[in-house]
């Protein structure tokens, strides 16, 4: 593309560099911006860099959090024997959403894959194991995707945690509430015939 | 969504204000920023704001510049009797790219659109009559959008120029190159029926 101005390509050059942004999308923004009032890309701008140079996370399970401890971690009502590890903060949000989990979350910041680069040492494991030795933890529920990388993280956190009593599940996988077996793949529906559940217990979960 | 953190919930608030980019896309962008360098993030904002703060439009063309006077206006070679009238400056370089036109241009910054409550006086289409009766220009080309509110600014321009020595011309609507003529919708092709070109001038366009 050519530019008529520097500052121009430069902000949608920068623009761009967002996941999943191309360059006619970046162009189509950053024009929108230009049409709108100086304010709001000031305050847009202004709210990209106070999150960046003050973005902090909880200490406990380094979700992102405005202070020390997150609101979930500092909650007395929440169930501190029971840790659901995560890979990110969306996952926290969705199973909020839920309202069906009254434990506490840890976030991994990832997964590991030697494919990107990302070993254990680049997660927060290190410090899942230190609060799984403390004894607070009764129960670790995986909730990493299930891909190979997911399915590799929780098997190494699972050997790190040998030797403590702790049990360990992952979340069910199954076929989706009001979706059709027909159109489902075969690794799950063949799971979910596995892992099949009491009736009776099913019946509660409603 | 609930968000752990009110600096993330601000800065997702005000990424989601883009066109096209919903809550959750936004905050898949922040996310993103989060994970790089604070550079990063320190670029892109910066280079919104200098770019909303000192934007300049060229005085002749109104197209985006960071000169009085923007390159195309300003290059000796290009044709001042010929101007090509467009909408935004997507559509300055989208022609620019094909490298078949060597006139100038005129960037209206949108259409006339009563429904958006867009009129003629918030568009540049006093400057083009003004540049018009200078009486350098000798024809002008609408390149506008073959819709409703494009055949009426088009329109309304053009009788503005009531009584100057301009003529007008529209770009060739038709089937696109390399289409196939049953999947054309019945007006375009309709169009191009009627507004067919002799063989030989065909011959010379490639």
């Amino acid at each position: 593309m050519d530019f008529s101005s520097k500052l121009l390509e430069n902000a949608v050059y920068e623009m761009s560099q967002l996941p999943g942004i191309g360059k006619r999308t970046a162009l189509r923004l950053v024009l929108h911006l230009l049409k709108q009032p100086t304010e709001q890309t000031q305050r847009l701008s202004g709210a990209l860099e106070t999150l960046r140079s003050t973005v902090k996370f909880c200490t406990s399970c380094h979700n992102i959090s405005d202070v020390e401890l997150c609101e979930i971690c500092a909650n007395p009502k929440r169930d501190e024997s029971l840790v659901c590890v995560v890979e990110d903060i969306r996952d926290v949000m969705a199973i909020e959403n839920t309202g069906q989990f009254k434990g506490l979350y840890h976030v991994l910041g990832g997964k590991i894959s030697p494919m990107e680069g990302v070993g254990p040492q680049d997660l927060t494991i290190q410090s899942l194991v230190n609060k799984a030795k403390e004894g607070k933890i009764k129960e670790l529920i995986f909730a990493l995707s299930s891909t190979m990388e997911g399915d590799t993280t929780n098997f190494y956190i699972y050997k790190q945690l040998d030797g403590l009593e702790i049990s360990t599940s992952t979340i069910a996988r199954g076929i989706a509430v009001g979706d059709e077996l027909e159109y489902a793949d075969e690794i799950t529906l063949g799971r979910s015939i596995v892992n099949r559940i009491p009736f009776e217990g099913s019946l509660k979960a409603n």
